[in-house]
């Protein structure tokens, strides 16, 4: 058995992924950890980690490093019951989409146990393990909140982890910020998808969709249970994130009912010079 | 030369896409048409057409079918101004995102000439003749907004043209319809888009965006004289989409801000199932 081990709690969609991405890395066991037994049998059967069990105390004693891949509400219940069973000295990290709540609850692992948050902005609309594939985080950022006093050590660790799993960059940050910015980026995305699909012609609309329409309300098909979490963790951020798209929208609106040809062009210009300037890269679109 | 001709008027992304994915076609010669001298060029250079010109008086006599691929105001104009330039019998087409005022330009016609509306639901948020490509069209719809006197033979052309350039589906329907349901999947994602993107969050969240945010915003790096035209020429039904939107997102906003996590949860299995159940296929993200 190898020295080192990296434990991945939770393997849905994105735990199942990132222990597929870490086989190999630096000789580390990566121990997959999972109480749904359909799940367990899955990983066994399609190698997703070197071993995998039910009970995390089998693994936390020996972990070095410990990823929390549950639902955010998860995470903060796992924290509190298993707060006593990490290894000193360990690095304890997560994979989920809010940060404050989670840093805040992380301080009651004992002195000498590290936290790091971590957010791998990569995924998909699926979930569960068998969506689950090693090249999910290929070209994304991975952002991280660490403490004050996390080690240097602990985050070096974590960088040579995201280059491992093909991420593009590592980004630092705080719980705050991240929370703020991903309420604009990613959590109102995906209310924007549900909305759309909530108007009326969506069903008599089939054929007369494209790229824009696909790419817009992909994420509706989301997890009912995480986005609750998500959005409930994050709210007072996510409110002020809408309130300023109800006031954008409805300025283009007005521009649209106004008839006026060249208050929306002007609009138009510098809403689109805005976008080329922003000038994103990354894996996208076929067409 | 061959005794067959199709003219393709405007040789910029869809036009020169167009042009290139016709090549060898039942036949016929490819003539496309561009007044500017930079893309007809670029248009040799690069082989999009047979042949191509900048004079329609050249093509016109001889032309069989003739796509207009302008932006729709000057599709509205080139109609007008040709009006007793077109070949007798010949089928002349269009392939813009409005259809109502396109059909309506086409009464200027003389008898004899036939006009059946189309919208291949492809392109990209690029515009101009060095961004075309052959396969633009690939797994796209072809709507299709025939005349009531449209001929079957000229409909049974249309098919065959989907077809060859690789559409997934010809959908048949009026231009009314067309439009009320364009509002919805094309436009309003596009009035999303630049909404989006006038946040002043848009420049500090780089590094903190996903294929979410990457999908949304794509397209609101539009051609700002193209969409002015669509959207004002469309604009009492984007203006029913957009306050539809206006009233969805305002729910989520309100289940958000009120704390009640049953509610939001029941909100967003109702539309996340919606979405499943739509189950769009297609030419998508490749993450």
């Amino acid at each position: 058995m190898a020295d080192k081990t990296i434990a991945v709690i939770g393997l849905g969609l994105i735990g199942g992924s990132l222990a597929l991405a870490l086989k190999g890395f630096e000789g580390y066991e990566i121990a997959g950890v999972d109480v749904s037994q359909p799940t367990l049998r899955f990983a066994r059967e399609h190698g997703v980690g070197d071993t995998v069990t039910d009970d995390a105390l089998e693994v936390l004693p020996r972990a070095d490093v410990v990823f929390l891949c549950l639902h955010p509400r998860g995470i903060v219940q796992f924290l509190s019951e298993h707060r006593g069973d990490f290894k000193p000295g360990c690095l304890v990290t997560d994979v989920c989409g809010v940060k404050t709540a989670i840093l805040e609850a992380s301080r009651v692992l004992p002195e000498g146990v590290d936290f790091i948050g971590c957010h791998p902005m990569a995924g998909t609309e699926f979930s569960g393990i068998e969506h689950a594939f090693a090249e999910m985080f290929l070209q994304s950022h991975f952002i991280l909140t660490p403490r004050e006093t996390s080690t240097e050590e602990h985050m070096a660790l974590m960088r040579r982890i995201a280059g491992y799993i093909g991420c593009k960059d590592v980004v630092v940050t705080t719980p705050e910020e991240h929370d703020a910015i991903l309420a604009y980026t990613s959590q109102m995305m995906h209310i924007i998808a549900v909305s759309v699909c909530d108007d009326p012609m969506l069903f008599t609309c089939k054929g007369f969709e494209g790229s824009s329409f696909r790419g817009c309300t992909r994420v509706a098909a989301l997890d009912v249970s995480l986005w609750t979490q998500l959005f409930s963790m994050n709210a007072p951020a996510l409110d002020k994130a809408l309130g300023e798209l109800e006031e954008n929208l409805h300025a283009y609106r007005e521009a649209v009912r106004s008839g006026d040809l060249k208050l929306l062009s002007e609009k138009l210009a510098y809403s689109a010079a805005r976008k080329r300037q922003m000038d994103l890269e990354g894996p996208d679109l076929l067409e």
